[in-house]
């Protein structure tokens, strides 16, 4: 199962032979349910997960709120960013949306293969950076005043989620109510 | 001037002596005055700096009024995100808010050192690694709906950053008029 993974890196950066077997070696299959929890608030985030399959999301809860925070699916990586490399406990829940399944590494491995392996910083850089790139456009929109304005940035750079994604989850990641968000949908039809 | 940037990388991953050369090579040195622009909205951001000294924001302009969206000091790497990643043209200006002195090199001398130098990736990644976890705090707080909340969390994370910065840019980068600022920091005392 993890065969697209090792593809995957070695399509950003060619690997070695002994990478690809660390990948194999360390990497941990999970397979999450629908609704399924992955990761609980108070605990520190000890994985960085590819997620091979599904969708994902992360959220914290604000005075009995669920806030969304993420939304991720096939080919991205998730973990709780402040907690993974704090390592202290965070306040981010993950859970899957749909039935996932994720390619998991603890932090120690990932330590370990950035250690061992040249090639894997490379890997992990330009992950990384996609991830920068993707936190900046989370950021500018979120810096819009307009509810409506930060629904259609949504849906011009995540055409595919707002299919996905029940939309209570869509509201509190937009920082809106679900009465806005439905009453601009409503608007846009 | 480059030294303390060969320092600084060293203190991150040994580097060779040819990397190290290559950065002295690279590096441009490029001095600011206070309030002068290092990048306008529409260019393609060419440059990824290394801080050596000053304080330097990035905004844009959304109906008129400038958005502060990023304050970076010594120590920290700027850049548009956006338009340095995409190499398109951004809508991001970066300015210096003290006389500044920056270590710029150029996109194809940064792909160039990480082609050439496996080293540099380690940098590369522990550096963007750290960018994404400023981006995260960011985030966080830009989702707390309280303008008194978002103040205090930018106090504990950013404390010297509100000495050094004229209130109204703080007041736009935490999503507030200078009012509401004002009143804040008038109730605090």
């Amino acid at each position: 199962m993890l065969q697209p993974l090792v593809k995957y890196c070695n399509a950003i950066c060619p690997i070695s032979d002994k990478l690809g077997e660390a990948l194999l070696e360390y990497g941990e299959i999970i397979h999450l349910k629908k609704d399924e929890l992955f990761l609980k608030a108070g605990m520190v985030s000890n994985h960085a997960s590819w997620i091979l399959k599904g969708l994902v999301r992360s959220y914290y809860v604000r005075e009995g709120e669920e806030i969304t925070t993420k939304f991720l699916t096939e080919g991205a990586t998730i973990t709780s960013i402040y907690s993974f490399y704090s390592r202290k406990p965070g306040n981010e829940y993950i859970m899957a949306l749909e039935d996932s399944v994720l390619a998991c590494f603890t932090y120690d491995h990932m330590q370990r293969m950035y250690k061992d392996f040249p090639e894997f910083n490379v890997i992990g850089r330009i992950v990384t950076e996609r991830y920068l790139y993707f936190l900046e456009i989370e950021l500018y929109n979120l810096r819009k005043t307009k509810a409506e304005d930060r629904y259609q940035y949504f849906i011009k750079h995540f055409p595919d989620l707002h299919q996905r994604v029940p939309l209570k989850y869509i509201a509190t990641y937009l920082g809106m109510n679900l009465e806005t968000l439905s009453r601009i949908r409503g608007k846009k039809k």
